[in-house]
């Protein structure tokens, strides 16, 4: 396994790419869920293709008041997982290679990035796009896959490449959750006992309002009252957002008449969690 | 000389590019600028490199009381030019196949856009950048050839290669301008006679500038003042704006102690004209 540090390495070593290569973006603390995001990324880019983990704590992306400082940096774990596991070459500049002195270019969307996480996380979903566009530009990959646990940022990366005529394909794989449902992320090491005990009410939450789509509930806002209700329940919880809207616009619905996005974000302690669960009538 | 139209088809040849390919990407109505720029790219480009051309009137950098309706489009003849100047392809799609509904990312620039052309044309580099970025996506360049005479949109270009990682170099090419000094542009189709014969006054305006700094003058407000008398000499011109800025931050600067940008923009009736002239003091 390959392990390139600096842009221009990686720059040369893509633009002599032969077979198909994948990309998958991390932050590193690597978990199931990431891992299984990189056999995903095998199985697109077949036996003879080359999966690349890019493993960027984007600093961009935090906002002042976050976690960028204490955002957990495993490296010597994530580079054993992507060897275990398969991974071909792992990008993994620094901030410094990343972004030059007196950077002022960004990729910005304006449609998916009001609601959801981009009212409580302003100027993130830029500095996701920005990123992503530069590991595009520097990694030149055929595919390259994203969780579906954020839900927002997969629409909106996929938005990107359509607007901006990206030429790759954007894979969207499935949320890998513990035994009780909560999804994985990088942030539940965070937790403490009791929270992480608590944490698994935002699934159970989603479920109950999806179940009632399917007994025939159509009603946003009864179905917003349903999750809220439920998440009312775990003390240690405090609601970010409980949200119910269209699955593609990602604007805000008063009934379930399309594919719907059920999306929560929930602080357990000064640990923000989301989930999210697509609903449709069929 | 292949011509495209269709986004698709463009994109399913790029993939397939194996020679060194060189992009010049205009709005069409071609002039000897435009070809100048034709012949640096095939320089770039080698016997057997591949030149592409593309022609498309931008919608997203035109302003709501700019001249995007009457802009000239002399397809045939520009097709005609490109063959005998031996360009190989020319991509030329139509606004509905660049900008899907509900279109929603941009790049942008934050720190050059702001003075100069950008402080009349709010949102114009905004289109500039998203545009060409579109272009780098679909066309794949190895190089890319853009004119000097549209000074801030290079030195944008070139920030947005920069700070995005774009995988291509960006090749300035020197102004092509009339025998009396004026500068080619598409819009100079739309002068008056008695328009087009004071219209020279802009580059007398910034070479009598220019003869200052070399005769040791340094103060920008002296050399501001030179230009503006000079073009005040011509009834039919209005200055938007005569600027001493930095050539690497365009930011504006009082003495001239580094490679300084001066730079004109005027409008003679509803034409708007634009020049630069870079001085140093070696």
């Amino acid at each position: 396994m390959k392990v390139v540090r600096s842009v221009a390495a990686m720059s040369r070593l893509a633009a002599a790419w032969k077979n198909c290569v994948v990309l998958v973006p991390t932050m590193g603390a690597l978990h199931e869920g990431h891992l299984s995001l990189i056999d995903r990324a095998r199985r697109a880019a077949g036996r003879e293709g080359t999966v690349v983990v890019s493993i960027f704590v984007n600093p961009l992306q935090f906002g002042p008041k976050e976690d960028l400082s204490r955002y957990p940096r495993p490296l010597r774990r994530d580079l054993a997982l992507c060897r275990e596991r398969g991974v071909d070459l792992v990008f993994h500049p620094d901030a410094d290679e990343m972004y030059a002195p007196g950077r002022s270019v960004t990729v910005d969307e304006s449609l998916l990035t009001g609601g959801l996480c981009g009212r409580s996380r302003p100027g993130h979903f830029s500095g996701v796009c920005t990123v992503v566009a530069k590991l595009f530009n520097l990694v030149r990959p055929h595919a390259a896959v994203f969780g579906q646990k954020d839900y927002q940022q997969l629409a909106i990366i996929r938005r990107m490449v359509r607007d901006l005529n990206f030429p790759l394909e954007i894979i969207g794989s499935e949320t890998v959750r513990e035994s009780d449902g909560l999804a994985l992320s990088s942030r539940n090491v965070y937790l403490t006992p009791a929270e992480r005990a608590e944490a698994p009410v935002i699934r159970r939450a989603l479920l109950l309002a999806g179940k009632r789509v399917r007994a025939g509930e159509r009603d946003a806002g009864i179905l917003r009252g349903v999750i809220e209700k439920e998440l009312a329940a775990a003390p240690l919880g405090r609601v970010d957002y409980a949200e119910v809207v269209d699955a593609e616009t990602l604007q805000p619905v008063a009934r379930v008449e399309r594919p719907t996005l059920l999306a929560v974000a929930a602080y357990f302690g000064r640990t923000r969690l989301i989930d999210n669960l697509v609903v449709s009538l069929k």
